[in-house]
């Protein structure tokens, strides 16, 4: 594997899925792969998951992990040309090639603006990284995509799937903030991955389509109820509208005061024998209330230990490469 | 040892104690009881010390170590069955649950609010991150407790007591900032263990009582000159009234313009041949004066270098029950 | 060698120069060197390159890394004898000798208040942690000084020189901020240490003269065209007054709406077949044109990646001196 910014990266999902889970019962049996190799970990957006499970899974690799967390004081330019007499110091031309000079593996989060739409899903952040880094690029989730989430949640669906083909629907779920559409993108390129041993549904209110170029012809169904029945595994998210971009909508477009579509919460009624999954953090009683994530057939702790060995198994596969 | 969260889990001190010096000329001589063994470290509040000299102790007992400052961005919810559309974005049954599978011992530093005194004194962050975590906890200063520091005086007194039973005054002293009990509750704490080899008082102003299922049969004396008397060891520590809690009582309670209890500051005087401890961050001439730091009975160099191996005698002793 | 904090802690340069080069040919040869050793490496101001340079360099050497941003929660008194009941919370006495007792070398960042000319000439931070500290300094960038740059920079003449004695031209550049004098300030010493081996000459605009106790003897030549003939390298740098302190001069002192002296940018044509140095970060168009950064003369990025061998020489040669 040369990087891995996206699902494209893996040749064989199957294959690194049932390597992820054989690592679980050794995890450090590769622990020399990684000697005096340094994963660099960017954060331009704050983590609790990703940050601890991939450099876990680093180390669990024998590697040395640095954690740069970028903030104000360092302000990159991303535009060719720039005359740089205003806010940002440095441009993104030095700044990958220097810090791929400190390192083997460049790991980066890096958010959505959800007010540009054009640079958002031209992924402007990753993709001039991954112009000027002369070293692996690792996506810890960028403004439209989350494969290391999408690689976590396949192994997590291969381990609890009990019948040959499950019924998965992705149900958005209601949310206070304006989200990205990096999870459920991602969970969407997964399911296309696995459309031959999966039936895969989505549903949402009406405005909140995601990117046609990502759902194609993934099948949606507006009535929630309709989508989630005879479900085998209920993957719930919110995201805000990609068509009127980062907004969240009045649940009637012709009434702004409606509340917010507070009916789309999945409940255990809802839910029935389904598992429940979800990337975390999850807001309690507004995307799932309490007597879901306290339930049996909640897989979220799961998902979330997933994570590490989806990092690894990346992280390996490139180690691979690297020597 | 299952946790450290208070003296309480220590079953023998007095053998604690007594490895900690040995291995204070032996640092890593345990250095295989960590392998692919990860500590994480939460910090809900700044901290120099606690997390220098226990980064420190686990890197001696060769664990990973995974550092993560919270802030504004995550804020956990600790309430039950709260309907989360507000500012917290993460229930503390996912948080804690998620971060024990990314480590084998979680260590912990949540301040007091010094507001809301019910859920200080149940330690509200502390005991939910114990409820819901799977791994073995580790309290780095907490609400009303800091038996890291505790064990790290213990080690002091150990080492440079010189007679039989020596006399210990923890002495209240002034400071500009309303500062939390952990400290001087965890003295406290530490000499009701140590009662049959101490004698001990606590001097303050009327007004600043500590709590007293803490302070129990101690003896109290408000006037700090006849407590300082014969004294062998100034244990000395601002703190904010526990009745009217957490503020700076003025001088005179029917004078609300009264100055705030400067004479109480810690002077050579007043220290005589005594030793003086203090757990630092100290403030010069506010709460003892140059003298008395600079002073060849200051103990507080020797105090912060015990923390180092307070911290490693414990993680030792949790780590070889996790084999 | 017992520290690094100026050019002068180095005996022979030339051989320090020549030891790391042959480290980038072999980072990992004295990895046993650090075993049980830990940097700490105290931020005062944030910082990329330093941090990751100086970690890797580390952890090639074996050794431990802790690293501490210090920000407001944690305000130093630099002062003698003060009375600590405003802002400050712990003073450089205790500060030093305790993170002392955590770590067996101590790397700071602090720069210039640029507002305190007697303060910042005086190297008040550093000289402060110099003064109390019990372990090897190692100055990551201060108030007056940079010489793991000017290290690096060593390095770096040495690998690209083509004549026996280039002409190295330090020529000032504009910047929308003011900058400090520590990055210049270290290329002259070095410049000086290299005397017999390069011809040096300083250009800038009047009143932008560097510390005479710095510069000394150095050639100044305030026409930046007739400076820059027949360059071998053009070492370019923005700093601010030195005697107007910390200030920004306007371009005709007799004329205060007069623009920055944006005709100082170093461009191609200016540039000839000179090779191009910076420190990084750069101001793309402001400090020097694309065309400079994006030529094959640039060795800005060669530089960056130099900074690791000169932090690991230096790391290695303090290590040697503790065994």
């Amino acid at each position: 594997m040369k990087q891995y910014t996206s699902l494209n990266d893996i040749k064989n999902l199957n294959t690194l899925v049932k390597k992820a889970i054989q690592l679980k019962n050794n995890p450090f049996q590769y622990s020399h792969l990684g000697k005096n190799k340094t994963l660099i970990m960017l954060f331009f957006n704050a983590s609790l998951r990703t940050r601890l499970s991939t450099e876990k899974a680093a180390k669990n690799l024998g590697m040395e992990v640095s954690i740069l967390n970028i903030n104000a004081t360092w302000n990159i330019e991303f535009e060719e040309g720039t005359i740089m007499n205003l806010n940002t110091s440095e441009h993104i031309k030095e700044a990958a090639q220097v810090i791929s000079q400190y390192g083997d593996i460049l790991a980066i989060r890096a958010f959505p603006s959800l007010t540009d739409k054009e640079k958002d899903t031209a992924e402007w952040v990753l993709q001039s990284f991954q112009n000027y880094a002369s070293i692996p690029i690792v996506n810890m989730e960028s403004a439209t995509d989350h494969p290391l989430q999408a690689l976590a949640d396949a192994i997590t669906l291969e381990e609890h799937k009990t019948v040959q083909k499950p019924k998965v629907v992705l149900s958005w779920a209601p949310h206070p903030k304006a989200l990205p559409h990096s999870v459920p993108n991602a969970f969407v390129h997964l399911m296309h991955r696995m459309s031959d041993t999966i039936d895969f549904v989505i549903t949402h209110p009406k405005g909140y389509e995601l990117d046609t170029k990502v759902t194609k012809n993934a099948s949606i169904v507006y009535n929630q109820e309709e989508a989630l029945q005879d479900a085998d595994f209920v993957y719930t998210k919110n995201w805000s509208s990609f068509s009127d971009y980062g907004k969240i909508l009045p649940m009637d477009t012709n009434d702004t005061n409606s509340t917010n579509h507070t009916n789309w919460t999945i409940t255990q009624e809802k839910l029935g024998n389904a598992k429940f999954m979800h990337c975390l953090p999850i807001r309690r009683n507004v995307v799932a209330e309490d007597a879901v994530l306290d339930g049996n057939n909640s897989l979220v702790i799961a998902q979330a230990n997933n994570r590490t060995y989806a990092a690894q198994v990346v992280l390996q596969e490139i180690l691979m490469g690297l020597v």
